[in-house]
C-alpha cells in the first residue's frame, strides 16, 4: 500500500499541476483613450474584452480602466510602454508628437477607406512597417477598430471658393489642420464641452468632428445646417497597444485569443460604426430638415490634395522609414483604388436615384 | 495508510476526470461546395479551421473535404442536415431549389455592399430572420466570406441600349439570370470548364463570373474585351452551415472560438478578395491593354431594377417570411446607404483624378 500510495501521491501532484497550468488565469490591465460608457470606441474594447473571457473560458481577463481612473487620454503610449499598463486602445496618430511615424497607421488625408486599408494592413505589407515603428518601444500595434469615412465638419456657411476658406473660424486637429491651415483657416483648439457653445456664440464657424454616429450626441446639425463630405480621414483605424512581456507572458493559445479577439473586434467596429452613423444620419435629417450635405467644390480639394502632398513629401524626405511607409501606402492605394472604382463606385453611381 | 490511499485513489480519479474533460478533442467535419487548392473560398475555409485549432491549443479540429470528396458541390444543405458532416461551407443561394427563402442571405440584385449587409447582419435583424429560414432544418447558419462587389461581366461588344440584350447569348446564373431572360436575353448555362472555349468560339456572347480576382484564372479578358460593373451581386455572402446537434456537443467556450473563428474568416475574406481583385485588375489591364472597363447605360439599369422588383414582389407575395426579409433588407437598405452616399460614395467622387 505503501508502495502503490507513494505513487498515487506522485500522481496527484502531476495532475493538479497540470490542472493548475490549463486553468491558470491571466489577467491584462488596459488603459484606452476613452471615458467611461464611450459609445462604439469604449463598447469596442468591452466587446474585444468579452471575446476573449469566452473563448478563453475565463482563463483570460482583461480589466478594462477608461480615461478617469488613469488621467492620461493621450498618454496611453507611455503606460503601456513603460508597463503601468499591459495593453492600451487609443489611436496611433496622437503620438507623432513622440514617433512622428505612429501618424501613418490611423489615416492619411486623401488615403485608403476602411476595406482598402485593413487589405493593406494584412495583405500589402501595412502590418510590418507598423510593427518596425513600435518595436523600438517594446510594443505591438494592432487596428483597433474603423470609423469608417470621417465627414468634413459641420459649416455655418456654404464653402464655395477657396476664398471662403480664407480667416474661417474652424476647430480641426491633427494633420487635416495643418493642411487647413496653410490654406488660411484660422484653426482653433477648443475643448470638446465648449464645442457646442462656440459654434452657437460663433466664436468658430465649423466644426469638424467624426461622422453622424458620434457628431448627433454633440448637436452641431442644430445650428451649422452644411455637412461637408470628408477628405481628411476616409477609414481612421484605432488601435490595439500591447507590452511585448506582457504578450511574451501569455501561452500560445490565450495569445492566438487575445490577436483574434482584437482582430474581430476592430472590424465589428467598422460594421457598427457603418450601422450608427446610417441611424444617426437618417435621424439628423428628420428632426432637422433644413440639414443639408454638401461636397466641397473641386478648387478646394485640388488644394487641400496638393498642400496634403507638399507636407507628405516634406516628411518622406527627413526620414527613411516615413519615405517607405508613405510610398506603400500611395502605391497600394493606387491598385487597389482601380478596382474599388469598378466595383462599388461603378455600383454606387449606378443604381443612385436622384 | 488505507484511508489515505482511498481518497488519495478518488482524487485520482476526479483529477484524471477533470484532466480529460479539459483536454477532449472535438473534431468537426466539413464539406465545402470548392474543389482542393480553391483561392479564396477554399482559403478562408483551411482559415478558419487554422485559427480554431490555434485558439483552443488543438481541442477543435476541423477536418474538411472539398467537392472531389463528397462529390455533391451543391449538396452541402443535405449532407449537413442529414448529419453526414458537421459542418458546410457554402452559399446560401444555391439551395432556393428547397428553401425559396436562402436566396435573400448571399446577396440581391441593386441590393446591399458588403459593410452595409454586415451591419444588416449584425445590427439589422439579419442573423435573426437568416436563423429562422434554417431553423426548421436543423441548420445554424453564419456569415462565411465576402466576394466583394462582382462584376456585371466580359462582353464581346459593348452594351449601348436595350435592343443590345434582345438574343444576347450570356452565362449568368441564378435570379440575376432570371432577370436577364426577362429583358431578352438567351441565358444559358455551361459548365465552368467549357466557358473559355465557349467564349472564343461564339457559342456565348458574354459570361458573369465574380470578379478580377476569380476571373482572372479563367482567361475570359483575353477573349471580350469590355468589363462591366455590376448590379447582380453587390456583396455576395458565402456561408457556415453547422447541424445543430454538432453545435450542442460542444462545450460553451469551443462554440465561442467556433463562432468567432467563423467571424474573423468571413471578414478577412472580403478583405482577401479586395486586394486579390485589386493585383488581378492590375494585371488583367496591363497584359491586355485594350480591356476596357463600362457600366451600363441608365435605360438598361433601369429597366434590371424593375424587373428584379417586380420578381421580388411577387416573391413576397407568396411567403409572409419572405415578405417580412425583402422588406427589411429594403429598408435597412435605405436607410444605410445614405450614409454610404455621403461618405465612401461622395469620398470616391471627390478624389477620383480623371
Amino acid at each position: 500500500m505503501v508502495t502503490v500510495g507513494r505513487s498515487l501521491l506522485a500522481f496527484v501532484l502531476l495532475s493538479v499541476s497540470m490542472i493548475s497550468f490549463a486553468e491558470e488565469t491571466h489577467t491584462l490591465r488596459l488603459a484606452q483613450t476613452w471615458g467611461p460608457n464611450s459609445p462604439i470606441l469604449g463598447e469596442t474594447v468591452q466587446h474585444m474584452a468579452d471575446m476573449a473571457e469566452a473563448m478563453s473560458d475565463g482563463r483570460l481577463q482583461i480589466r478594462i480602466d477608461p480615461s478617469n481612473k488613469h488621467k492620461a487620454p493621450f498618454g496611453i503610449f507611455d503606460l503601456v510602454r513603460n508597463g503601468q499598463y499591459d495593453m492600451g486602445h487609443t489611436a496611433s496618430y496622437y503620438y507623432k508628437g513622440t514617433i512622428p511615424n505612429a501618424m501613418y497607421f490611423t489615416t492619411v488625408p486623401f488615403g485608403m477607406i476602411a476595406p482598402e486599408q485593413y487589405a493593406w494592413f494584412y495583405h500589402g505589407g501595412g502590418m510590418e512597417l507598423m510593427q518596425r515603428v513600435y518595436e523600438p518601444y517594446g510594443l505591438l500595434s494592432f487596428p483597433g477598430g474603423n470609423t469608417g469615412n470621417q465627414m468634413g465638419g459641420w459649416f455655418r456657411n456654404e464653402i464655395n471658393s477657396l476664398d471662403d476658406l480664407k480667416g474661417l473660424k474652424m476647430r480641426t486637429p491633427g494633420f487635416a489642420g495643418e493642411v487647413m491651415a496653410e490654406l488660411g483657416v484660422a484653426v482653433t483648439n477648443i475643448p470638446p464641452g465648449e464645442l457646442y457653445s462656440s459654434l452657437e456664440r460663433g466664436t468658430i464657424d465649423a466644426v469638424e468632428w467624426v461622422g453622424p454616429a458620434l457628431d448627433f450626441q454633440m448637436g452641431f446639425h442644430q445650428i451649422a445646417k452644411y455637412y461637408y463630405s470628408g477628405w481628411q480621414e476616409p477609414g481612421a483605424e484605432v488601435q490595439f497597444l500591447i507590452n511585448q512581456k506582457s504578450w511574451n507572458d501569455l501561452p500560445k493559445d490565450l495569445q492566438e485569443i487575445l490577436r483574434i479577439a482584437m482582430r474581430t473586434a476592430a472590424y465589428d467596429m467598422y460594421i457598427q460604426s457603418t450601422h450608427a452613423s446610417g441611424v444617426a444620419w437618417d435621424r439628423m435629417k428628420e428632426d432637422y430638415p433644413d440639414v443639408t450635405h454638401k461636397v466641397f467644390p473641386p478648387e478646394v480639394i485640388d488644394a487641400l490634395r496638393k498642400t496634403t502632398n507638399r507636407l507628405l513629401a516634406e516628411a518622406a524626405e527627413k526620414d527613411p522609414l516615413a519615405k517607405e511607409i508613405i510610398e506603400s501606402q500611395r502605391d497600394y492605394l493606387q491598385q487597389v483604388r482601380q478596382w474599388t472604382n469598378i466595383s462599388d463606385k461603378a455600383y454606387l453611381e449606378s443604381v443612385a436615384e436622384d
